[in-house]
């Protein structure tokens, strides 16, 4: 049973029991869900904001959907048909052992076409039901701030949580089903789900950063700038789209994001397990991993509960923090206990768990850092105040300098990880130290229940805040909801760090991952010893291969770029439709109500336009290097593209965060408080961070990855083919045309826009 | 003799004219200076304003001196000293075969010191000389502005062809005299020319760029935006700090910078020649480089000679840039067809020649695309200056965009280029590859002395229009040294493209020089073939190389935010002192003359203070990551040294470029012109884009260089160090000391300042 041949008793009553707490962890959501339900939802006013919410998330969903949907049944049918190209692997025939070659095809893939449907599901799922309950979330946290501060922190924390524990059990639920039925052979399978979760995950992140930041930075240019109105003044016509955004960005894009990083760990650890199983012939490397999993999310889940506000009604805030905090450290505490346990009675050995640790380590050290980085309290975000005396441009400079300076530390904290693993496997093959950074990045994950719940808690506060403004709730309610609102902009924050550097861990594991399953396959293939990957490895001192770092470094560079200015289209679209509104007769005075639905649209339509053109760069770019320079330049490509994936990344979440903050602070009475000239160039920072930190920095992460898994996918068939030397130069132009035609499409974009527009950017 | 057994006549021949051509530029300098000194220095008002700015420079530059010339002297000691650590080379052997192995030793050590000490000299001469002739140029060009355009602009671009020369002749008689006294075995001396060289430009691009940028945003910052006063007015305290600026930063460091990348693409070169002969048997590989460059020189005599503005009094602009074109053309079709026969006549053979050639078309694609990205005439800086209309934000937003987009495409140009090398020696060793590159980089370079001409053209222009405002002289003149600074800027522009270019360029061949050198070295040790760099290969698939690569691209992040937070510290100190001097009683009305000194020494003190640290970083972490983490890590090091140092550089660069341009256009009328909210919105974009493009920008450059040669130089001893197990750890831990305890410094900076400044930033 399960095709593992050797498991032990424990091992199968493990795996089972793994699947068991996926299921925990989503009844434990369905729990909460019923709780956070039965509450009520305030006042008609409140509902008709909540009505505006909900239909304008469901619109865009539902709407998205739509658009990717075609690209879905495409790579569907693709990914079904690769196996006709490249036969399954020899673990597969192992597994199926009993089945004809012809038939274990079939079931492989079948099972990886429904693996990465199933992939894709879930990632939406995530999105879609978490954003959906953050919205029914929303308005029963402003009734329920009438009424005291700790019942409205308790519901927005366990609104989040639902989302977390989805995130959570899903990811559990998809990898160790699949283990259950493919056993050895899971790898072949995984990938599906892999691809269709990081695809997914694309999707929401790209849409969903377009679409809340069209809708936040052109409410704010007309609303607040021009007009001198406050945030989510009701006349501003595109107030419901900036807070639908808050949750189709904040709030479905990261969790889809954190569920991609969750799932391709798990990928990795299982592909790297896999080999150790073979090197070794102990089932226990990919056990292990599962049973890492099973154990966070149980701890998630007792840690989570345990979040509540207290009764007292002095420095809330500070309470609400302390008791967010408290929950993630009893669930840390859980789990690393329990990661003792299955060291020492499992395992008979400490590597694993100290690279495990190393993870949770990891996640510290990166939550320090994005904190000192932008945290009010320490001298960068000071230092970016303090430049705003002097003006915007000083302000603007500063905010770069503390960026960059902040992608340094992270490069630094994530080659020291590696460094670690190299310790701890000290005189191992390679493959256990790329075995190692994939369970430091499972280890970084285990808590995900915890964070995906910190993050979500940050829109849903935000949310009641904006109904709480927009139904004219009393002052003390509305006292709440902005300290509950101040208290997840920092649970926000942290999740943000956490989530680049798991994007990275986890994309350095799949490359790791990559190198592997290329030797596999030459191995499969015939090909000498002395020609396989592992062997000779990706030789960036092969001009090739240079080439092909360059042209993965310049992959980050192009996305990014045509995200900010995707941005600044739709806002611009925005802007247009804000003003035109204003001039409506009666609108200014309150007696007209503004057309909301319009600037929802104009948000929802924009955030499609750009989905598959940037998709396609994604998914193109490594085949394409791949067919043409071979697998070592895609090795080479996949490293520039974390390379300069990870600087831009982090650059960007600092920058913005770091002015963002340097705003609030100054709103908060430093250098003359609102309304100063030092308060006007720190709403240019911020202005200018939005994009950077809410759309082009964190699309970066699903992008790593699912280029990551694209080669993962595609080396076997890259191997196969064989191009001649006259192909090459063909291919080379056909590259060139492929991704760049990307960009004339967006120039194409600008200028049509242009003749539409006449708001300049 | 030469140690060159079996040269040719017509070898032997040619190598002695490519000395005398080195002499030939030289003179030709020479006799320029004396052309231009001839002219009149103009009125009384203006000479006491060159004095002013001849005074500054000369003391920014004698207190520079000061304070590197101790480094310079222990770096002198070190180069000595390291021929007895490792032994030289065989081919050093070969060439003093008739003397003693410890005095051959003795003579390299001599050498290398000695090359070193030339190198640096050399580089400082490009930058002091050309310097001082600029600032003897300017007052003579304002002078004749009052005369006649043409004049002017023959007296400008003739004194920046005098740097021109200057930075060709010296590049090349030091390259080919070490070679004419060390013959085969020069690249063990010409490491020490070329670090000399790199080291230098570092200071000057780092110490130049702080000088300049500080002076320029302080006193903007007080005049132009806090006093409403024009730029160049004499009441500004910073007024002849700012001019002195332009000379320390676009003059001397862009010659040394264009002179350092002249130096060791020759050094790339000839070391990669020297692997070729050794595998042909053929000296032609090592000759070729020299008469490409020899050919270069004369070519550029002719070409720049060519220059003169004409007698027609329409159309000026235009006229003097299509005449500078003109000159620059005709040095390339010249270069061309000397080439040609070169190619049929000696080298038999067309791979070199397409190499060369390859080189001149990438300098003409940088060229087009960094146009394309910065003039006012093409869709991006319109799209910038568009964005105005929304605000500063916007603005921002839009140049960041466009520089990331630059960044990709130049990623792509670069990666073509290589391929275009592995397509011309298809089928060959890697190391003719390598070869290929490095004579693309000769190639780039071959028309340097017009490159650094049209360069040096620019600060010239500006500040003899600086000199006419603020010695009042009459509007024509006044008009036509406006006009003169527009080319001006153009053609800095663009040679600041080249500069980048060919500062990767030169950076990829130093890098394959150091695989190349390693591998002999590794050779010579006895090192088994399997285990040798160039058939192993940097691999980055191994974990510790890849570290390497991630610790490697953090340095230029840490580098470029250390220099923008400098020019911040360092412009704050200037703001206070003419804000101070603003209040001193009858100074606003023009009765009493403000201290310009004190302004031009704060300046001088700021840009020293950051030297030595920004240097040691460049020196020391190469060395730190290639004894702690071994010779492979830090060809992954060197590698993400160079991909992340490309993209800043290029983001920057042009970023910054066409912020300045969009203010340009917006000045010259567009939405509401000067003294409009999109103009504001537009000085805060050029505000920012300063120091990006004039100092962290640029001070990459050599940054990467440095990094590129101390690898080179140390790679023997590195190979020859084997540090124990336990070392490992404790290097890690002083490795990390070290690099990042400047950033303590820097920190302690911030916080020295912030007590003593109240500015902000």
């Amino acid at each position: 049973m399960l095709g593992l041949m050797n498991a032990s008793v424990f091992e199968m009553v493990a795996i089972w029991g793994v699947l068991l707490i996926a299921f925990m962890g989503l009844g434990y959501a369905l729990f909460l869900r019923k709780q956070v339900l039965a509450h009520d939802k305030g006042t008609q006013g409140m509902q008709d904001v909540w009505n505006a919410i909900r239909t304008g998330a469901d619109a865009y969903l539902s709407r998205q959907l739509k658009s990717i949907l075609p690209l879905i049944l495409v790579l569907t049918g693709v990914l079904f048909f690769s196996v006709y190209v490249i036969p399954p692997s020899d673990e597969a025939l192992k597994r199926f052992s009993n089945l004809t070659p012809d038939l274990v095809r079939l079931i492989v893939g079948l099972g990886r076409a429904a693996a990465f449907v199933m992939g894709a599901f879930f990632s939406l799922t995530v999105g879609q039901f978490g954003m959906r309950m953050a919205v029914e979330g929303n308005v029963r946290v402003a009734s329920a701030s009438r009424r005291s501060f700790a019942e409205a922190l308790k519901i927005a924390y366990r609104t989040g949580t639902i989302t977390g524990m989805l995130t959570d059990g899903l990811g559990l639920l998809g990898g160790t089903l699949i283990f259950i039925i493919f056993g050895i052979a899971s790898p072949d399978v995984l990938l599906g789900f892999g691809f269709g979760g990081t695809l997914l995950a694309l999707f929401m992140r790209v849409g969903g950063g377009i679409y809340t930041k069209a809708a936040d930075v052109g409410a704010d240019l007309v609303g607040k700038v021009e007009k001198n109105i406050p945030e989510d003044d009701p006349r501003n016509a595109a107030v419901i789209a900036d807070l639908v955004g808050d949750n189709v960005g904040d709030c479905a894009g990261m969790a889809a994001d954190i569920f991609e990083s969750y799932e391709v760990t798990i990928v990795s650890g299982l592909i790297l397990g896999l080999a150790l199983v073979s090197i070794t012939g102990e089932l226990k490397w990919i056990v292990f991993p599962l049973l890492v999993r099973g154990i966070g999310v149980l701890s998630s889940i007792i840690g989570t509960y345990l979040v509540k506000g207290s009764k007292k009604e002095d420095g809330k805030g500070q309470d609400a923090f302390k008791s967010i905090n408290r929950g993630f450290y009893s669930s840390a505490a859980i789990s690393i206990i329990a990661f003792l346990f299955l060291a020492h009675y499992y395992m008979h050995e400490w590597r694993a768990f100290f690279s495990v640790a190393m993870g949770i380590v990891l996640a510290i050290v990166i939550d320090e850092i994005t904190k000192y980085f932008t945290h009010t309290h320490h001298a960068p975000v000071k230092e970016i105040a303090g430049s705003s005396r002097t003006g915007a441009a000083t302000l603007i400079l500063r905010g770069l300098s503390i960026g960059l300076e902040s992608s340094a530390w992270q490069f630094i904290v994530i080659a020291l990880t590696i460094m670690a693993a190299i310790v701890i496997y000290w005189g191992q093959p390679v493959v256990f130290i790329l075995y190692g950074v994939a369970m430091t990045g499972i280890g970084m994950l285990t808590l995900t229940g915890n964070n995906v719940a910190m993050d979500s808690f940050g829109p849903i506060a935000d949310n009641a805040n904006g109904i709480g403004e927009m139904a004219h709730l009393e002052p003390k309610a509305r006292q709440i909801m902005a300290d509950l609102d101040a208290v997840g902009n920092t649970t926000k924050a942290i999740t943000k760090g956490v989530a680049i550097g798991s994007a990275v861990i986890a994309a350095v594991s799949l490359f790791g991952a990559f190198l592997t399953d290329v030797t596999k396959v030459q191995a499969q293939m015939g090909i000498a010893e002395s020609l396989r990957l592992l062997t000779t490895g990706i030789r960036v001192s092969e001009p090739i291969v240079f080439v092909g770092l360059l042209i993965g470094a310049a992959i980050p560079c192009l996305f990014s770029s045509l995200m900010i200015n995707s941005v600044a289209r739709a806002a611009a679209l925005i802007v247009d439709e804000v003003r035109r509104q204003f001039h409506i007769p009666g609108l200014m005075e309150g007696k007209v109500k503004p057309d909301y639905k319009k600037a929802v649209d104009i948000c929802t339509i924009s955030a499609q336009k750009e989905l598959v053109g940037l998709a396609l760069i994604a998914v193109l770019s490594p085949l394409l290097i791949g067919m043409v320079l071979r697998v070592e330049a895609l090795g080479g490509f996949l490293a520039g593209v974390i390379i300069s994936g990870q600087l831009l990344a982090v650059f960007m979440a600092t920058a913005g965060g770091a002015w963002d903050n340097a705003k609030k602070t100054i709103e908060d009475g430093l250098y003359g408080g609102k309304g100063s000239e030092a308060h006007k160039a720190s709403v240019v920072g911020d202005t200018v961070g939005d994009p950077l930190k809410d759309t082009s920095g964190p699309a970066l992460n699903p992008m790593i990855k699912v280029i990551n898994m694209v080669s993962l996918l595609a080396a076997p068939i890259i191997i196969h083919y064989r191009i001649t030397n006259a192909g090459v130069i063909i291919s080379i132009a056909l590259c060139v045309v492929v991704i760049f035609g990307a960009i004339l499409y967006s120039k194409h974009g600008v200028l049509s826009f242009r003749k539409k527009s006449e708001v300049g950017f």
